[in-house]
């Protein structure tokens, strides 16, 4: 049955005989063998085992930029992701008069490369290894809250320490499963990397806010990076010596392509899901958390626009932060509908019957004694998390979260680097030094005044139970402070600081704490009053997570057998480790009567062009649209090049960038977004909906060699039929 | 080959290879025969000269509601048209205790029906001839300007008080190609027309404004109104006296429906389009006056919806009109969007070319020149309309527009009658005081001072010269005019006013010029004062369409010539007579990668449904669907009973309601709306994206059958399999 055919059933069918079951699961390397006989049914074609070495092929290929995912895509440490990953970089090597955004950068040879955006990292996994018994193996049951916390920290960080003690490497202890299992992964830290070819917004962001999350989809989501190291190999500081990184694996890339149907798999560092979240927590997050976030966000987007002349400096500093926020936007929304659409909270309320039920039926009580503390555990998180809500989120002016870090900083420095809280070691300290200059580029204190005015409104809003007497009485206010006189008392805190000069707020790096205590910096001051709360709430929330620290591992472990039980092997919910999802291309239809096509066509962006931005696709690519010069990357099946696809895989944030793979483990394109109607999957995975939107290698080849002439990279990678 | 494989070919080709030539055109009835080779062509299974008979079978059950289209499906008077064509006469007849709008209504028995709201008119054809000799033929040449104006309007006028001598009929003398053709059309004026039965808002509006102009498209938009005559069967007020007419002919109903890629044609009467138009006027519109408009419509949404609390007696006052502006909003950006997508301008400038190079090179010099001249003359009435577009919508106020309609209503009737402007003869009088009476139900003082406040500030706002010195000077306003001062003086109009009661506003129906002129009423003085400059404007008007009355017929006659030479039928532009349209049951790619279905199903009701407005189901439907009680209406190519369905007919406003009819002009359904994507195919009608949405009549059967119980009335229908 040809491929026509196979979509032609699925199009008369839909709705009714049409069920095609998603592929759900984002599993770890080392669980691939046991389900090697579905992956092989699905249609992978080289053996399963060969994929879960973490340091062989294909595996070997794929990294971590923290946030994102690449691929080793050349012997000489050229890497592939998606646009929206490097565009920060793009931005920073960005001026008037070399606007790279807009005309799209290629070094045409290796050494024309320009540096990342600083803090841009490439982590290349080099070990792996179960590391639960030395986490919380010596930890006795009676040892709960605080104290189990904090022991589980101070395992964690000597091994980290231990591990780390390899200059140029640095190390994680994830927990899986909710802490059931805690892995060492020990990843070479490639600290000079750089843009080697991006092609310009017009194509690697058509479509921009507008069509992000959505299908029909014609976004050009890619560019390269190219990873140096020293001379000898390790990592270094950017250095014109620098040479080019030789990773032991590259993946091949394929000019063929992928058909309608065709196995899929893409690998990658997926962020964070909640697939086993209690119903509990599902309620609070879609009845409460994501509603409040939606009117905090509603109300900081409207506070920046208004605060920044569209086309000013100030607000030109701020678009990423608009961008993220209206990106953080959609999604919520498209969360909270799918959420109803797919029934989400009585699917939950479902599962836990069943769970609950085979606990019973097992006779497993102690399980089931566990289940209900970790609810009433994860019942005081909620309530805290609800009355700090507002409080919390006061931080947004960034001056006052600067002062705060810098202060933190400077007291967790007092202490033996082991002792220290993460992110205040030693290791940190560059990537501390390195945030606060970041600030520069997406900071006006114009605008960051009114963003911390709007926050303390709307602090005020709610019941006075909530407030928190020390912010109140520091910046000296109470439920009846007016707008006029809270703006007059912030403008005093701006007017004074010196925390607006990156100089300045690099030399609190290396401050002590008394100065820190005796500074008539307002920001510090402020930072300075507010730290024993901070402590306390810090406290509470460190004393539930160690409750619950003991209770999760038994619910995964119900969970685990109860799935066993069934047939079905339990994935860990994500957690920025390498994962691996597999499936098929594959269209679908999002609701009835309508239907998503497999591919979009390069005729498509043509379509969508109005010659404004986000669709304003570069004047050569739509004459060579118009001529059809299709080359050698044409789809017969659409009559056209293949800009982006659907399929079935299992992916979230993280994942973006991640490589996604045909049976021969060959790249035949990037993962880079999910349909509208996927959003949720991160709580719930709807094997109707659940769609991953994928970057064609065509595409991406066709606009490398007719539109943008990067024949050099073409040439360097490996490029199969 | 199946219709399955239709469509499937259809699906897996598309973008490239699919040319699917949706059949373009309202023909006019008599044009069929010409086109009897290409209907049957297309499917139609009975003689094609069997439906140009206007008063025999199909097209006599064919009726005309005014704006929107019926047809007759028993002989007891039984009609049946859209919900939203009959909603208003659903409101009329709704109350806090029976609210039909909310729970339906159904008229158990005949004589059960509630009154149609005050105005509704049910205008059945029986004769039809062509009258062009009568209007234009004894006019010279060398009349011009106002004169020929005025010489056509007293031909016209003079044909329709002879044709209306005869009680109880509506008689009307549209022109056809721009004034080449004219036509009288002699209607029966049905005046006591009843509603028998409506569907509840949540199945017959469901969707509401979200889902308007939108595929998919789950709205069961159909109600039956039955039409009473005296004991004489002839047209009368409403009695209790009166007997449900007995129409010649009327439609056999279809529980079998369609499948996809059948034959369809609708019959109904499409108000109007503007296929024919000049490419001066096309970018007018597009470039100056429906961006214009958004301006207005944006800000008078805004107005009202400020002025009248969500809830409150004066918003639902005004639900109407700010559902018939969200309405026009929507539309026109489809109609912006929609021009820029298929090229309109671009497009119209090609045949523009291609006609001219047709007439050049046969020779058709004077046709060449009486289409520039028609240009000039097009060039000042659009100059015209430009300058007076602020002061025009000025009468937006409900009470100004009143004072102005019943001021002119004095001066006319001192006229003989044949004398008077149309619309104010002894036959519009009837129509003048229902539009008098109805301003009760969709007025509210404050909102209109509102509203005319806005419109005033937008009038000041543009360049001086446009303003009308009569206005400035009657209401005591100039440039420099700020809010305030301008509000107050708005107020005093209202305070003073006695036009906002109705029996007030009646008065002045039979009132004299004199009266009037004596009147201290602010609006009717105010009226008093605007007449001569209302006069003069008149005057350019129709001398620019005297004019143009010259010009046209001989555009359309080189029109006509030219795509006869191409082998093709022009048809006339609709002007609200009898039209048929055919085609097929078609989905379609309204864009790269995305395919609509040719049918939606009853489970997509359910996917919808949020259980609020417009998404609210009755919980029985959706208990029903989830049960799978199809009955006999189950369609088996979507395993589903079909809710609504698409064509590739051309339709536009005034075809809602159109009885949609299969091969052997059996009722299948009924249209009400074209897709998004086709609201701008009222100036081009493009092939590839064109399609009307159409109610399904399996899905009617289905919920009177199981929903409403309506039982009585399919009995008294022919149903037919």
């Amino acid at each position: 049955m040809s491929k026509v055919s196979v979509f032609c059933i699925s199009a008369a069918l839909l709705g009714s005989a049409m069920q095609v079951d998603a592929k759900e699961g984002m599993f770890t390397p080392e669980q691939l063998p046991s389900i090697a006989g579905d992956l092989k049914e699905t249609g992978l074609a080289i053996p399963a085992s060969s994929i879960n070495d973490l340091t062989a092929f294909p595996m070997g290929a794929i990294v971590s930029l923290g946030g994102c995912s690449a691929s080793f895509v050349s012997d000489k440490g050229l890497a592939v992701t998606n646009h929206h990953c490097a565009r920060g970089s793009v931005q920073y090597n960005s001026t008037p008069e070399n606007n790279y955004l807009k005309d799209g950068f290629l070094a045409k040879e290796i050494g024309d490369e320009l540096p990342a955006a600083p803090g841009t990292r490439m982590f290349v996994t080099v070990d792996f290894s179960d590391v639960t018994d030395k986490v919380i193996g010596g930890i006795d049951d009676d040892v709960q809250g605080r104290d189990r916390y904090d022991l589980i920290e101070a395992n964690r960080k000597a091994l980290i320490a231990d591990c780390e003690s390899e200059a140029g490497f640095r190390c994680s202890v994830p927990s899986f499963f909710q802490g059931l299992e805690y892995k060492l992964i020990k990843q070479m830290e490639i600290r000079d990397v750089r843009i080697a070819y991006a092609p310009a917004d017009s194509i690697g962001k058509y479509g921009g806010d507008v069509d992000n999350w959505m299908w029909p989809r014609h976004t050009g989501d890619f560019s390269f990076y190219r990873a140096y190291v020293g001379k000898d190999g390790k990592p270094a500081d950017y250095s014109e010596d620098n040479v080019p990184f030789k990773p032991d694996h590259f993946l091949k890339v394929s000019a063929a392509g992928l058909e309608d149907g065709d196995f899929v798999m893409a690998a990658g560092y997926p962020g964070s899901t909640n697939r086993y979240a209690r119903l509990s927590q599902v309620s609070y997050t879609f009845d409460w958390l994501y509603p409040t976030y939606l009117e905090l966000v509603d109300a900081w987007i409207k506070t920046i626009e208004n605060a920044s002349e569209e086309g000013s400096d100030a607000r030109i500093k701020y678009e990423a932060t608009l961008a993220g926020l209206n990106n953080f936007h959609k999604n919520t929304l498209g969360q909270l509908s799918g959420a109803k659409r797919v029934g989400l909270v009585p699917r939950r309320a479902e599962r836990e019957e069943q769970l609950a039920a085979w606990l019973d039926k097992n006779g497993k009580s102690e399980m089931k004694q566990a289940l209900a503390s970790l609810d009433a555990v994860s019942a005081e998180q909620m309530q805290m998390n609800k009355q700090n809500f507002w409080y919390n989120n006061l931080s947004r002016a960034q001056l006052l979260s600067s002062a705060q870090n810098l202060y933190r900083n400077a007291i967790e420095r007092e202490k033996p680097d082991a002792e220290r809280e993460r992110g205040y070691q030693e290791r940190d300290q560059i990537r501390i030094k390195e945030g606060v200059e970041r600030i520069e580029r997406r900071f006006d204190a114009v605008v960051d005044q009114a963003v911390w005015q709007k926050m303390i409104s709307m602090y005020l809003e709610q019941p006075e139970e909530n407030r928190v007497a020390a912010f109140d009485k520091a910046v000296g206010i109470d439920g009846d402070t007016d707008g006029k006189t809270l703006q007059k008392k912030l403008k005093a805190f701006y007017d004074n600081t010196s925390l607006t000069s990156t100089e300045e707020r690099l030399k609190w790096l290396t401050a002590s704490r008394a100065d820190f205590e005796n500074s008539n910096d307002p920001f510090i001051k402020l930072a300075v009053a507010l730290f024993d709360t901070e402590m306390a709430i810090e406290d509470k929330s460190k004393t539930l997570s160690g409750k619950a620290a003991a209770l999760r591992p038994k619910y995964m472990s119900a969970i685990i057998e109860w799935q066993k039980s069934l047939g079905s092997l339990a994935y860990p919910d994500a957690n920025s480790t390498l994962r691996v999802t597999y499936g098929n291309v594959m269209g679908g239809s999002p609701k009835d009567g309508l239907i998503y096509e497999p591919f979009t066509r390069l005729e498509g962006i043509t379509e969508k062009d109005t010659g404004e931005t986000p669709f304003d696709s570069p004047k050569k690519q739509l004459e060579l649209i118009k001529d059809k010069q299709y080359g050698p990357y044409k789809l017969e099946a659409i009559n056209s090049v293949p800009v982006n696809f659907l399929t079935d895989l299992d992916s979230t944030g993280g994942n973006s960038g991640s490589a996604t793979l045909n049976a021969k483990a060959e790249l035949i394109g990037l993962l880079f977004d999910g349909t509208f109607e996927s959003v949720n999957s991160d709580w719930d995975f709807d094997p109707k909906t659940t769609r991953t939107i994928h970057v064609d290698s065509r595409y991406m080849l066709w606009v490398m060699e007719y539109v943008d002439g990067a024949t050099n990279l073409i040439e360097e990678m490996t490029i199969v039929k």
